[in-house]
């Protein structure tokens, strides 16, 4: 499946546990070459340093985030965000106050799928 | 000028007027082929129903919104989203308490920039 409904209700959605601990995701809209993400982390939790060829942006919708890309780290709060402008740049997030972060990529994430 | 810094400031940004009245957006990060944009609008605002060949998700991170997508309106809360997956599919949103939606859209949105 490359595409879901036109409609996302946070009520009928389903949480996914990632493999980073205090960290959990849900699937907004996607279809093949665009996806939304919605990623919930714990205080403390720790986005683990990683890369993909997707291209992916990020808005701190709540909390506080130290956020390394490339070697280069900043901290954010609500209302800042981050971009991934090539494949495979390693990036990753500390939690410093629990929040939410809403993730684009492109393409699909094809692994969270398979995850689900 | 095609892709912008890795982190993007809340403080260090601006805001662009739209064409619709009560309605803001301010850029986040962006490269060729994925573009994250912030929209404020007012309480009972409209973005009209427009369409544009690019791809587009969309989360509400605040307040009440319908959005129409091809002829079909939902009334979509904080936490909800949707999703455009073709281009030139024809879409609008009605915002019914004041709130903030955070776009997503692939490719660039080249006339974004050119607006700033």
């Amino acid at each position: 499946m490359t595409m879901n409904a036109h409609f996302q209700f946070a009520d009928e959605s389903v949480w996914q546990d990632t493999a980073d601990a205090g960290v959990r995701r849900m699937i907004l809209g996607y279809g093949p070459d665009l996806m939304m993400v919605r990623v919930v982390f714990e205080t403390g939790a720790v986005g683990a340093l990683h890369h993909h060829p997707h291209r992916q942006g990020c808005y701190v919708a709540s909390g506080v985030f130290d956020v390394t890309i490339d070697g280069v780290t900043k901290r954010l709060r609500a209302g800042d965000s981050y971009f991934v402008p090539v494949g495979d740049m390693v990036h990753g997030a500390t939690c410093v106050e629990a929040g939410e972060l809403i993730d684009a990529f492109t393409p699909l994430r094809e692994d969270f799928l398979a995850a689900g």
